[in-house]
């Protein structure tokens, strides 16, 4: 061991060296722990496995990784997704049941060698992008703790901003995989829809949910993605498509950015700025920008929660918040209430205004392979959105919202920093099966734009050399009901 | 002229073969309006195009094919289907409106050299299978008057089995073009979901309703299928896939059949001994039979109407219905009615468990390359439908209902007749795409049973030689949203 373990860079390149060098597993586990205990926030978990069967489960792995890409690298999930061992709130003490098995997306990261220890906190049933919607303590932002964590996975984030763990496992339905990793100053990495296994997660939106990855950089969430993506045949949620092949950069790349008309930063000149000069970074990666009017996907972003799909967060829940409605968060429950007005041709009627629009605006990508947009307008303060708790949570999501109702994969990096150093990021969106498109893009402007990463002082690598690989164009791609 | 105009048999072969010995388009149009006299129903048109008009298109198409290959074919369009110059009435005169173009179906099918000569009947709003819910006159049935003649394109189907046009178009959502295919012993091609465009049709259920093609065989319906089909890209419930090529009939099919517990026959045993008949046809065509439980089919079937998807058909006429409900057929009223019980989360409900039953009943075809089963348990009367008019267009349904909702295409055939000459038939049902290897078969099937098509006296032709062409599985399928 060259290395004392508390200045172990815990990031999955790190680990495998350490572990060539015959670091113990055990001695990671402990050191997750112990890092999760010096930095002091209660917010982070809401239930942690017990330290002893956390390092049982690192001795239980064996000797050697044996192919297994995430052995001995720690990691926890967001409560909203089952762990069997666990019980799983989604925030909500009294709604917490003891799952049966692990959900697949679970079972497969501990297939790949990783080790669970905890479950962590959420805006409570995965809706908010905030963070602070949660009964229990709130999550500190990593960056600068009078700003919100994010959300709704806003322990997730945190965990990993504050180098606690290498990757988190959260959801994504509007932008809870992204705003908070946006807001952390680490990498989001939102799949394609279907991509990753829902079952065993608490459904938001079901059609569009997805397992998210959250890591200091986009190779290991790619990783991560490697490992948990792709068919779970019992699942009707799962598309029948391959995780990408991570290629190189491409020389030229056509990217679609914010016209004149569609930037949107609550007046914070820093914001803007930053997103400027991460635009800049991005033309000198190769990158061809195209302004485009955003207009009609802020249009869909705000039928998420104007329109009908609220319902679906209902129907996930019905019974419980119909016999026990005071059990909620007075936001939260606020939210999902309102799904009652909508009778079901609203819904039929969303669903086909849905399916016209992913049509019409699908044609963008006749010209452009990506686009490149702010990750949110400006970041807010937890004062702030305890006082004004729904505006802001809508403009945190100018720009998430729309993404997966119309069937894209995303993926959230830092870009340049805003020179205030209130975190910020950039968020690049392509058409389903574009994953790997973006994780090259995003890990070059991640390089470019050496944002410390959430509290660990580390700046983003240089991205790994990679062999070309297809292009999304080129992958096997079967029909999706 | 080697046949007279009155023996001439409608259908493309004989008309191509009529055209190429110098037989004028404007001739044909004129012997299609004869027909329609002669045969003297006024229930099977809702609007005829003014006879001079359609002697006008003829001329105008020039006096040669130039590729077309529907060219001087005289054809109709069912009333749910927008053809400019006629309104469209869905079958209900207080909702009728003038459309300011044409259904692209409709526009694919004149672009082919058609010549359209007017609207067809059908159960108001699409919404039925047995042609009795209509405020105009009911079209008879041309097998035997005494039985209804099938929903909801009652008049596409009859204008075929009547010998007045060789083909017609109509609509499928839960059995709309098979149904009446199988009471008027005539052929019911009810394509992949998406491949025929449906802007510009008043929708049912939209997300799996379907233009359909009525003809006298196969080979007709798949050729006009063969014109209409494809991507529409400005249609969002358009699929990016193209008409799969007809092939020859595979050399072995492995074909599911209702085991013991699945068969319906409403009690009829002369309806059972013929679809015996027909399992008998398939086997010596090659088929390799495999009994299943349709038990989940059915209850995917029973999700139709007892489910929140009518919603999506009350969605589709909410102002019209609001506004003037006595203005519906009491039966099409209530049955559209009903659709105010459901809420939004009631309809994300039934469609998540539709997504899930997708995968879960997908995993049949695995086994096997198409189901066959009866079109219907048993012919009605119209006497017994009007006296039962629920529960009896139920039981039509039971082997067609729940097609469209698994994204299944289907092929309505006339099997082995009944004994007693009582309409009947078998429907193929495959999987999206398999739309070619039905039509191999099902015209194989056609002209084994021998069944004179309609009220014609002909019998089915021996199918056409055919090179060979890809299966279903080596087409090039897009992801469809």
């Amino acid at each position: 061991m060259t290395t004392k373990l508390s200045d172990l860079v815990f990031d999955l390149p790190s680990l495998a060296r350490a572990y060539a060098e015959g670091l113990d597993p055990v001695a990671v586990v402990d050191e997750a722990y112990d890092r999760l205990e010096a930095w002091n926030d209660p917010g982070i978990f809401i239930s942690l496995v017990d330290r002893e069967a956390a390092r049982k489960a690192a001795r239980a792995l064996g000797p050697t990784p044996d192919g297994r890409p995430l052995w001995g690298v720690p990691f926890a999930i967001k409560d909203s997704i089952d762990f069997k061992g666990l019980p799983t709130t989604a925030a909500c003490p009294d709604f917490a049941y003891e799952p049966e098995r692990h959900a697949p997306s679970v079972a497969r990261t501990l297939a790949a060698g990783a080790i669970a220890i905890g479950k962590l906190n959420l805006d409570q049933f995965a809706t908010g992008l905030v963070g602070v919607r949660t009964p229990y303590a709130v999550p500190r932002n990593t960056v600068d703790p009078a700003f919100v964590p994010g959300g709704s996975s806003s322990g997730s984030a945190v965990a990993v901003g504050a180098g606690v763990l290498p990757f988190t496992l959260g959801t994504d339905t509007a932008g809870s995989g992204r705003v908070p990793a946006g807001l952390n100053n680490i990498v989001g990495l939102k799949p394609t829809v279907g991509l990753t296994p829902t079952v065993g997660v608490v459904y938001s939106v079901r059609f569009v949910d997805g397992v998210t990855v959250f890591a200091t950089t986009v190779d290991d969430a790619y990783e991560v993605l490697a490992a948990i993506g792709g068919l779970d045949p019992a699942d009707g949620f799962s598309r029948d498509m391959a995780v990408p092949k991570l290629g190189p950069l491409q020389p030229v790349t056509r990217v679609a950015i914010p016209d004149a008309t569609s930037r949107r930063f609550g007046g914070s000149a820093a914001a803007e700025a930053a997103f400027d000069a991460t635009i800049e970074d991005v033309r000198r990666l190769g990158g061809e920008t195209v302004e485009i009017d955003l207009e009609s996907y802020f249009a869909v972003a705000r039928m998420l929660y104007e329109g009908s799909f609220v319902a679906s967060r209902y129907h996930q829940i019905r019974d419980f918040i119909e016999a026990s409605p005071e059990a909620l968060h007075p936001v939260t429950r606020g939210i999902i209430e309102g799904a009652r007005k909508f009778s079901a041709a609203d819904a039929y009627g969303d669903m086909y205004r849905l399916t016209e629009l992913r049509r019409t605006l699908g044609a963008v990508w006749s010209g452009v392979d990506c686009m490149l947009v702010p990750t949110y307008p400006r970041a807010h303060t937890v004062e702030a959105v305890l006082a004004d708790p729904i505006a802001l949570n809508s403009e945190l999501g100018a720009y998430t919202n729309f993404v997966n109702l119309l069937d894209y994969c995303a993926l959230a990096v830092p870009g340049r920093p805003r020179t205030d150093g209130v975190p910020a990021g950039v968020t690049l969106i392509g058409p389903a099966g574009a994953d790997g498109l973006l994780a090259s893009l995003g890990a070059a402007i991640h390089a470019a734009g050496a944002t410390p990463i959430g509290a660990t002082g580390r700046t983003p690598p240089k991205p790994a050399e990679r062999p070309a690989a297809a292009g999304p164009g080129e992958i096997e791609i079967a029909v999706v009901g």
